[in-house]
């Protein structure tokens, strides 16, 4: 750090620096002739090294990702990070760097070019997200740390641990992205282009050689942020914040229009930030932000990730309109294109992209973290103590250890529906190569997560999001009754797997028949069938029977089939339709 | 007009200008001591006047709306108007004036302010929504038109249109409200203050006085330009526009950046739009458009519809974020409230906020305006002719009769699901004294439209948007068995209705129970039930006597029942819930 750095940037007693005189090739060709990046640490690093986590923060984040002791200022994932909080500092070494190109301590073009002894201004260079990454890993080299245990990002920052995972891709046993994609959508490269004509208009910004003429373009640099600002929120948070006080601004000290609350609340925003960002940063890692691509399909970014030795988890918001949903959903279709386990949710939330960033929803990011970080692996084995091939189901789910007595051991396994886990986890003892469960539910996801087996959210509305036969075997297990779409998700299963394995309750059974004929009234049965007309997830009624007659219709081929009478605890085989209340299939490709 | 005008505008042969030389006074209280009105017109304004339709522009249009001759350039709804068009200028007299405020021929900032001989710039005055509404009804005055056919408009245009039904409750028969609303969203009223902002901090600007100065804030102009671009458009069309050749944009002349297909795209329709647009003009519209406030929620909006003695029609576009569908709904809801006919759909669309103005979606929404403009009124009592309350039911909806037979005349009624609008069009034979269609299909609210009945488009999963006993009936038609929230429809209906007409297929039928007794197999029925089990709507199997205890459960109070038996066309009274198929109740609140 030179005299004029510290002038720019406010120096804290828990800053580190790192200078590496080595020159930092660019992805461009060009290079910096030397870099310093300012990172700060929080926890003890282990004796063999192998608690490390590196957070990548975004945009106009820095080093200081949370409070040092509780006086200190507050820290931009202090929701997270801390002693004994989701990303526990208690457990953990957590190291979080400012970007090189930024301005809060590392390098970027508010500094001293050392080839020329003169602010960087416009000759700093053009760098990408995959320089930003390659400059930390020098840092985590030269800290010693041959594998994190995680490296963490969202936003850009999850652009950065995307490239980390693609740069290196042995070098961290988890990667964590939240709200990020593979390339920005053109609306969202908009908004920065847009942002980017502000500054570069400001009187003041002289192509970037602002700082020579003693003055900053701080016009343009605060209406970019107030862009910024709104495509951080969404819609619904913004009403909630502005709607009620619409007609009555705050009065604010400000060169910018007030009228209306959310007016004056951008103006404060873009005030707010010209006193601690610097214009050619901005400029400097938006345009990474933009040209970061790693292709705009699952395969292109699978052919990028194909090498990665990394677990994954990827976290979406549902009000993100910036990254969304649909970015993330790539990412991991990518990732179980290769067969690399990911686990991904979009968490329902009304705060739009900042949603990661702030507490509402922490309890369901931070738990998914926090699982993923520190699974529990003990439980990979208990449902398959039981061998006996005659063991009859019993209601609900317990018809695993039977399920796994079908499936071949070192398989690959698609478990749509898959609950907890227990299943997968059970295949996963006997040696499955590939494990992917797929479920609606947040509890699910997270308690799957908990016991390693990645699992992605997903609603059997949509065609599956896999290749054809990527799986030995698809599952699917009691829920072709509450699927509307009955004939796609047949096609889908017997499309994605090499073989299906499904079961379905029998509405024949005589029980159901007789209850029906005899009263009038539609059935609720006291076993796997007991709800009321109007409020059961059941939606299709239909018999072992009926069942076979569209697997003929759909030219799908029954390999074999199990019946059973879960009441009376037995297996049938004579007078299926009626005596059965469930069957198990497999199915196949019709020949 | 005045010599300085012409320069700011290029007069063409078809411009037609109204000077009204009376001060027009202000809602602020402030008035302009004269304005003049730059108009168009197409067709011919018939002997009684009684064929004129007045089109309102929106933000950054004008009075040039659709071609006058092949050779002429493009209109901005060319698409809509012209002979044999959607709006049929050989039918009718179309009248469209740019606004006061605007730049394009009407009196604006640009002008010359007759009380100060210089141009009107900062001094022009604070603008309404209502002023520009209030100023063009002189316009109509002076045309000698007492009563308009309709009056129109889309986005700002709207909210003129919406004003115009405001202030001036008698003089349209019809108004047609498109992609609009009563208020902005906080969301839409940040990007218009950013917009300002970025003009306001042009060093061009000088506080709007830069006529003076003889120069231009052609950056602001364009970075406001820019922003509002996006917010037209959707980001699914902007992935289809600008993905493919996202990193080949075009090589224009341009101070802006031209990074990305997306960002010389911006840029050429920033650089674009500064050549035809006054920057006082647009902060002008813009401020008018973001202070045009009726209210936020439904309540207070029909609180200033109370007198509309229009009939209306209100169309929004799914993926228009600017003005969303939900602000649509809410003016329709205000007219409901205040039992004045509306009809509203929400077209399926993804060109966003612009699909308005575009072919795209055109044949939907052209096609409900015309039929809108022009509705059939012949039809309108020709399913009362039976009379016979014996009547029996037949397969399908032709239960008309008899329902209509179950109504009140003079009653207000809710049909939910209202098709084509039959039953409807036959209890206004009868005198219904307001009738609402409620439908999600949209031949359904053409079809109803094109019969002159008020219909809404509208998903039954919703919770209904009336208050309760709105409507002395609320019909609900064959549909309980493919709504999956089946309480809450039920409670719904007998909420918002003194009564509910409801019927029901009975799946307890004798004929369907002994086929499924006997075959095991889901009943495909040869009347109402003919679908197979995998493919049909209904999702919810019950007999009449489910659902008399389940109304039973709900508190809901039965206070008729019929009951048929549709295939040998007889009516049941005993065995019911054997014998019949159909069942048409009366329901009423608990005692």
């Amino acid at each position: 750090m030179t005299g004029t750095d510290e002038q720019n940037y406010h120096i804290k007693e828990y800053h580190k620096f790192y200078t590496s005189t080595e020159p930092l090739v660019l992805k461009s060709g060009d290079s910096l002739s030397e870099f310093t990046l300012c990172y700060e640490t929080h926890g003890i690093l282990n004796g063999d090294s192998s608690n490390a986590i590196l957070i990548f923060h975004a945009l106009s984040g820095d080093s200081h990702i949370a409070k040092h002791h509780n006086d200190d200022h507050p820290g931009w994932w202090d929701v997270l990070v801390g002693p004994g909080k989701y990303i526990d500092t208690n457990t953990f070494f957590v190291i979080c760097a400012n970007t090189i190109g930024g301005c809060s301590g590392s390098t970027g073009p508010g500094n001293i070019n050392p080839d020329s002894g003169r602010i960087y201004g416009s000759a700093f260079p053009d760098i990408t997200i995959e320089d930003m990454a390659a400059a930390q890993k020098i840092l985590i080299d030269y800290l010693g740390i041959k594998k994190l245990h995680a490296v963490i990002g969202g936003s850009m920052g999850g652009q950065l641990a995307l490239s980390w995972g693609i740069l290196f891709p042995d070098s961290a046993h988890r990667i964590v992205l939240l709200a990020t994609s593979a390339r920005l959508s053109s609306q969202a490269l908009a908004f920065d282009i847009v942002g980017r004509n502000a500054i570069r208009h400001d009187q003041n910004f002289h192509d970037g050689e602002y700082a020579l003429k003693g003055v900053v373009p701080k016009n343009g640099l605060a209406i970019a942020r107030m862009i910024g600002h709104i495509t951080y929120l969404s819609a619904e948070v913004m009403r909630d914040k502005f709607e009620s006080s619409r007609h009555n601004p705050r009065d604010i000290d400000t060169s910018f229009e007030k009228n209306f609350s959310v007016g004056s609340y951008l103006s404060y925003q873009g005030e707010k930030f010209v006193e601690r960002f610097d214009a050619n940063s901005y400029i400097t890692l938006t345009q990474a932000l933009d040209s970061f691509d790693q292709g705009s399909t699952a395969e292109d970014i699978a052919g990028k990730l194909r090498n990665s030795g990394s677990k994954w988890l990827i976290l979406s918001f549902s009000s993100d309109w910036l990254f969304t949903p649909e970015d993330s959903l790539k990412i991991t279709e990518a990732l179980i294109l290769n067969h690399i386990p990911v686990s991904h949710h979009c968490i329902q939330s009304s705060a739009g992209h900042d949603a990661f960033l702030i507490e509402n929803d922490s309890k369901q990011y931070g738990t998914l973290i926090s699982n993923f970080l520190q699974p529990d692996s003990e439980n990979n084995a208990n449902c398959c103590n039981i061998e006996d091939t005659n063991t009859v189901l019993l209601p609900g789910r317990n018809d695993l250890s039977f399920f796994a007595q079908l499936i071949a051991p070192e398989s690959s396994v698609l478990d749509l529906g898959s609950g907890n886990g227990e299943l997968l986890a059970c295949l996963k003892g006997k040696g499955a190569t590939h494990i992917q469960g797929l479920d609606i539910d947040f509890e699910a996801i997270s308690n799957c997560v908990k016991k390693d087996i990645p699992a992605i959210s997903f609603d059997l509305a949509n065609p599956l999001p896999f290749p054809d036969n990527h799986f030995d075997y698809v599952i699917l297990s009691l829920t072709l009754q509450a699927v509307k779409n009955t004939e796609q998700i047949l096609t889908e299963i017997t499309r994605v797997g090499k073989q299906a394995v499904i079961s379905i309750p029998n509405f024949a059974y005589y029980k159901l028949r007789k209850m029906f004929n005899d009263k009038g009234l539609a059935p609720v049965s006291p076993g796997i069938l007991h709800y009321q007309w109007y409020n059961t997830p059941n939606i299709r009624f239909f018999s072992i029977n009926d069942f076979e007659i569209l697997c003929d219709t759909l030219n799908i081929r029954i390999t074999k089939r199990y019946a059973f009478d879960t009441e009376s605890a037995q297996t049938i085989d004579k007078e299926i339709n009626s005596m059965a209340d469930l069957a198990v299939y497999i199915l196949g490709k019709a020949g």
